[in-house]
């Protein structure tokens, strides 16, 4: 009786299906250097795990600062984006004022406001999956007190209009840019925008870098702004390993990092350029660490992959993304594999 | 503007004073020993960071589960009970519909509450901080949808009686027994009777018995209640250290967790006695991993035992808790230390 909202609900899901290459969560390929960690081995040892992490993040939010050339201050740290989009579901105005976002998109921002209760006004992409000012002018007059765009957006793969963005920020909208894969693009980030605004936030995470398994997602803000949204989330919510290990990976792993992102680009930019070889299949342009591409019969791709030890993420059955397939860039040995039993399926 | 309910809003902060000896947080004195510490170096090395967690905890629930004695399916984990705390405010019932909790009490129920939104019904303990059901009548009359009981509590150390937490489940609120400090007490558990009823669960968490660091809090309630609770929590929210060190802790730790509760629970009695025995001060039963003392000037004591080395949480500044300190039990030779500095300090 008291969860009955919740039984219809479908939370967010990710294909678990073992397979030998693994191309369907946008992670990172590379592992980290060994050396890197057999260091992280000797400093988690040495943690005091009985005691309660540092409720500031002192020390790891100083490395993270200096990653994204902000102060520490700017920051708020979340366990993984997940945790602050829910967080800034909760915060920002009250559930009858809605949240606003494009679909397709991130399905978080949908989990997040069915599960906190809040009114959504979801507004399509045009054919391009870019944003539509038409569509934004349309969702406006809903009234919504919060947006989320996420640029690059997942799962399509492409930058939206920077002035759109902006756009929806100057109508007074608390506007959230989720950056999860700007990592992977040349495109200007919001960053020096977030600064200068109040009522424009942006999201980053380690999640597609490398470092999925710490669950280290940061909010860059204005600084009166974070201090009022640090303010509301759990003290301890950043593991103490997670501390730990993301103050090492991040102060001496970053040329690695570098070096890693430089080649999931290029292997992105050939993989892009292999799947437009092939008849039968719509390639859609990426600056993300994955490519979206749309087929004649997704499902029965996705299986025939599996069956070939690919595990792709099928979108099929998502709106507006009939027959389409996500893949995640992998290393040069997997994509070439997946290029040749992709031309096998398809040709 | 949009943060402007949080600006005279008070986020739950612990005292960070660094000092000799650390009795403020209700941590476990005792470090684990160094050949788990060494084992837990040598498995977190080992960790795939780039690649997602086990959205599901697969094998840290089934270690879990046999250390509550219940099945895998009866727990939804959290990244501390803290996590737990707020979801349970966001998905039982809506904002109009009020949380009730005793206090003196955990301060997570209310901070939980406003951020959320939630309309709260505080009722105070009797003069022996025991529920009245005098006061828990006033509490129902008001509708409350959703209940939170620590037992023992926190910061006042007794457990409350069953029967009148029972008698709120009974009345149809979603009762909530927070069990963070059972492990110390000899008292029954609610855990058989939260997997028979539809409407109590409780939270049980490592923090208290050697593994704060690693935030680990759990769920317990009816496979049909977990599964519906379990849909609402953010999909990758026990990091992939956590879920390897907790893994490593209660399959081969646990005899060495259940030593060192055993010379905690003994401790706080010999604390409980000599304290007892100095003049001035009361001193309240405790079932917890702390005792709870009133003084005669709370702040002045506790700015001196800081000035001799010894941090303890100033409860003065709280209702009903006027002069009151809560002192963490420490290891036997800081305990002595504390009681000799007390004894100096108030005979």
């Amino acid at each position: 009786m008291f969860l009955d909202r919740f039984k219809s609900f479908k939370s967010y899901k990710t294909e678990t299906t073992p397979c030998r290459i693994k191309l369907s969560s946008n992670e990172n390929p590379f592992d980290l250097p060994q050396w890197l960690k057999n260091k992280i081995g000797e400093e988690v040892k040495n943690i005091p795990f009985q005691r309660y992490p540092d409720p500031t993040s002192k020390e790891l939010k100083e490395v993270i600062a200096d990653f994204y050339g902000v102060k520490p201050e700017n920051l708020v740290l979340g366990n993984g984006s997940d945790e602050l989009i829910q967080l800034l579901t909760i915060i920002i105005g009250n559930p009858d004022q809605p949240v606003m976002y494009p679909v397709p998109t991130f399905p978080m921002y949908q989990v997040s406001a069915d599960i906190v209760g809040k009114k959504k006004i979801e507004f399509p992409l045009d054919e391009n999956f870019q944003l539509s000012r038409e569509k934004i002018d349309e969702a406006l007059e809903k009234k919504p007190v919060l947006a989320f765009f996420a640029s690059p957006n997942n799962p399509t793969g492409n930058s939206f209009d920077r002035e759109l963005i902006k756009y929806v920020a100057d109508r007074g909208v608390f506007t959230v840019v989720d950056e999860a894969y700007i990592d992977f693009s040349d495109k200007e980030d919001f960053i020096s925008e977030s600064l200068k605004r109040e009522n424009l936030v942006v999201l980053r995470t380690m999640s597609k870098i490398g470092l999925a398994g710490i669950r280290l997602g940061t909010l860059i803000a204005r600084e009166d702004i974070a201090m009022e949204i640090d303010k509301t989330r759990p003290p301890f919510n950043i593991t103490y390993p997670t501390q730990v290990i993301g103050k090492i990976v991040l102060s001496e792993g970053r040329d690695e990092i570098k070096r890693q992102v430089e080649i999931i680009k290029k292997e992105r930019d050939k993989l892009l350029s292999e799947l437009g070889k092939i008849d039968g299949i719509k390639v859609y342009p990426s600056d993300a660490n994955f490519v979206l591409i749309k087929v004649h019969d997704g499902d029965a791709l996705h299986r025939a992959l599996i069956e070939k030890g690919i595990l792709v993420r099928n979108m099929s059955h998502l709106p507006y993304m009939e027959n389409c397939l996500r893949i995640s860039v992998g290393k040069p040995e997997e994509n070439e594999i997946f290029i040749n039993v992709l031309k096998e399926l398809v040709g």
